[in-house]
């Protein structure tokens, strides 16, 4: 963090603990430049963040007050999903989501990518470079089956942050987090099959199940505490469902991290009923809170979880590094590897084990942790005041996306039609469900630099969002 | 080529030819080295060249000698497997030919590697250099779901050699020819479905079959002029069989060319039947002859050919850049590419792009063709040298695979468990068979440089083989 942006919250939690009241003056710009031993011009833009949040208002030629308290908007309830498998439908939707990358006049607020421009993420280009210099001869080559050695090494020291010891031998990486569940759902599952997905749940996973010919069975998920343990074990007593697909940590879409003792207790219900978890970390890393979230796998003691995760999310998706640690179903995954993908680029792989072993990694995680817990706290702020009332926002607790319920009249996928034409991509939260649900809801990328065309973008997209509540 | 190796292949010519003829003394080295204006140590290592393919002796102080002409071993048979549909097994056995992979110390005439150590490869090491100096951004970034357009471009324009006319649009990019065709059996079959492959057929595309659950049926293929069309016909007429595997140009594991009249008649009867053909063209670029031989996709015209392709055999095999051209499978090839395995690496993409572009690829794919037609020349006189009588060999017309036919009592799988302790590796032939066939061969890699080590490796291997035709 920059000292502007230490000092904006440090200002932003007095306001929060009520040292500074609503209607209040804050102090002069000049003491607290004073105070803080910074430059005037580093506490002008602390207050210009605070300004952009909303928490603070100017007052010409008297100073900044502290702006009267407008109430949070409340989280969405827990969600209510039809209680029978499905097929996934909406791959021309995701398909027409997709095809916005290719167009760099879009700003893409739908899609899931990570903040790849800060300065803690050089030492990724140092290692690139070194690896293409010194190990060309393996960058050529092909990989073994199971991946490089010297990543799964560095795989198992990361996993121990999340509570659990394992060998490099007891990891397979993976061209990517979806290639991972990929093996897992291929190692476990047959065309035909059911699984259990949170709901809303990532539309690339639902159109995985799809892909797969695997029907997907919605269970209702709260947005502070994750899926309904209740409401899983009716499934499982109505449904032969093979196994439960969860995103605990830092939750895409909803951003929730399970408590210890749910994460505990959907694990006993899957060992009584002979289900397995597959579990994606993908996000866990980025949890707000230090040290991260312990992880499902940590209490799994029969080899019943697959843990899938990536690099994707905390360094870059173009270096298609994931893995699997995939329990008692190593053997399966390794020949389902070998006959559905191939082996991976060995060159990325040996880049980002560098990048973990020489603590690059854990600088930049640390520093990214931060700033997606800055950009989410003012993209909150910005939906808060562009947007119409009554509306529910996620108050995640890390990773970078945001889920936001609009009145039931809003229609997203008619919405986002009208943005395309603004050049404003959103993720309609339709294609969060197999069962129609979630048409007035909408996911927003947090990882998106907090510049005014973004503002900006925002700003439309809540004229739309009102635009559609009158029509 | 080098001048020796210039030197070397005319001399073996004139030899071959009968312009010297066996018992002949051949000209002194002085007066060689006059007529070819090359140094003296350049007509000896010529000689020593002719003298390892046992075309030449040399007698003391008396000069060279035209070796008395040994028959060529005879090409093998056509294959004649079980005429229904199998499952495919032995996994274990390819798993352990992977293996191998890991230990430096073997010698590995199993694998399918290309030579990465020429100096026509340099190039690529300045492309990828490039690449991450200018642009970084799209090597962190998710690529596109087709692939990057520049590489789909120039993959447009190396399909015109093979006679086929597609723009970029019609491409899409896999990680490795592998994948491409895991894309290609996903678009067109279920779990269940038959599909027909040559036999023997290259044991990769066996176990993807495997892994979709799909069975093979293994048609009757000669050694010099590829699958079949009566016994492929019979079979069409027998079981609901979904489509063909075909590596029509420098097959593996045998190495035919199939003639143009019979990549025409096997078409019209895929025509006739309404089946697809999955055309695997990774080795077409390496053909001996020039211009490249056409593909079967090029006589196209209602899009029932999936072409699938890499630059795994003609460049590195680390890069994963492969491809499909699916015809009107195109749709569906996206969707299960986002289903199953998801984006690719865009760096690799990009180098292999502009190597592509800059004439690079061409002179490289050019020297190869040489390096490698020298190779199996000389492996195939090691083979004749060292091995029993009583075998068959096959004449590849490019690639670098050699397929050798033994006795019907050795029993290869024993004999490569024997070579284990020699670190010596082959592909045993009953790996290419879903029915039990081909214990008696052996497919080995002409890729391997000839040095005095792998020489020895060949001798090493006729004695094991010896000794199992003796016990
Ligand atoms: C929850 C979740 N799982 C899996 C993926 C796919 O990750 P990768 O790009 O590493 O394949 C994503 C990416 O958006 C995701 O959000
Ligand atoms: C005929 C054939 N098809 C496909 C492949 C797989 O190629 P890739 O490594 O590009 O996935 C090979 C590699 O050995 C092969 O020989």
């Amino acid at each position: 963090m920059t000292r502007y942006q230490h000092l904006a919250t440090l200002l932003a939690e007095r306001i929060e603990q009520g040292l500074y009241r609503p209607g209040e003056k804050l102090p002069s710009v000049r003491s607290l430049s004073q105070e803080h031993g910074v430059s005037i011009s580093t506490v002008q833009q602390s207050y210009q963040v605070l300004e952009n949040l909303q928490l603070i208002t100017p007052q010409p030629r008297s100073g900044y007050f502290v702006a009267p308290r407008k109430a949070q908007p409340p989280v969405p309830a827990m969600s209510r999903p039809v209680q029978r498998p499905v097929d996934v439908t909406q791959w021309d939707e995701v398909l027409t989501l997709l095809d916005a990358r290719t167009d760099k006049a879009i700003i893409p607020f739908g899609g899931g990518a990570p903040d790849i421009t800060q300065p803690t993420l050089k030492p990724l280009w140092r290692e690139m470079n070194r690896v293409i210099q010194h190990q060309l001869h393996d960058v050529l080559s092909y990989d073994t089956l199971p991946g490089r050695r010297e990543l799964r090494e560095q795989i198992a020291r990361l996993m121990l942050d999340g509570g659990t010891s394992l060998s490099a031998d007891d990891i397979v990486i993976a061209s990517g987090c979806h290639a991972a569940l990929t093996l897992a759902l291929l190692a476990v599952c047959q065309p035909g099959d059911i699984v259990a997905v949170e709901s809303p749940c990532y539309y690339g996973t639902m159109q995985l199940l799809r892909g797969l010919d695997i029907k997907a069975i919605e269970i209702p998920t709260d947005p502070n505490a994750g899926i309904s343990i209740e409401a899983l074990e009716l499934a499982l007593e109505q449904w032969p469902i093979k196994g439960v697909i969860l995103v605990p940590n830092c939750n895409n879409p909803l951003g929730f991290i399970m408590p210890e003792a749910r994460k505990k207790a959907v694990l006993s219900l899957a060992q009584r009923h002979d289900i397995v978890i597959f579990e994606d970390d993908i996000y866990g890393e980025l949890a707000t809170d230090y040290p991260r979230p312990s992880t499902i796998k940590s209490y799994d003691i029969d080899g019943r979880v697959l843990f899938c995760s990536s690099v994707t999310k905390t360094v870059a998706p173009g270096l298609r590094v994931g893995w699997i640690a995939p329990g008692r179903y190593l053997d399966r995954v390794l020949h389902k590897k070998y006959a559905a993908i191939g082996t991976n680029v060995p060159g990325t792989q040996l880049a980002v084990a560098a990048f973990i072993r020489d603590g690059h990694y854990h600088r930049h995680v640390r520093r990214m942790r931060q700033v997606y817990q800055h950009q989410l706290e003012t993209y909150t702020c910005w939906v808060r005041q562009y947007f119409p009332c009554g509306i529910c926002v996620t108050r995640p607790q890390g990773g970078y996306l945001l889920w936001v319920e609009l009145p039931e009249t809003v229609d997203m996928v008619c919405v986002s039609r009208a943005l395309c034409q603004l050049k404003v991509q959103i993720a309609p939260g339709s294609l969060f469900s197999a069962s129609g649900k979630y048409r007035n809801c909408l996911r927003l990328n947090c990882a998106l630099p907090l510049t005014e065309a973004n503002r900006e973008a925002i700003k439309h997209l809540g004229v739309a969002i009102h635009n559609a509540l009158e029509a």
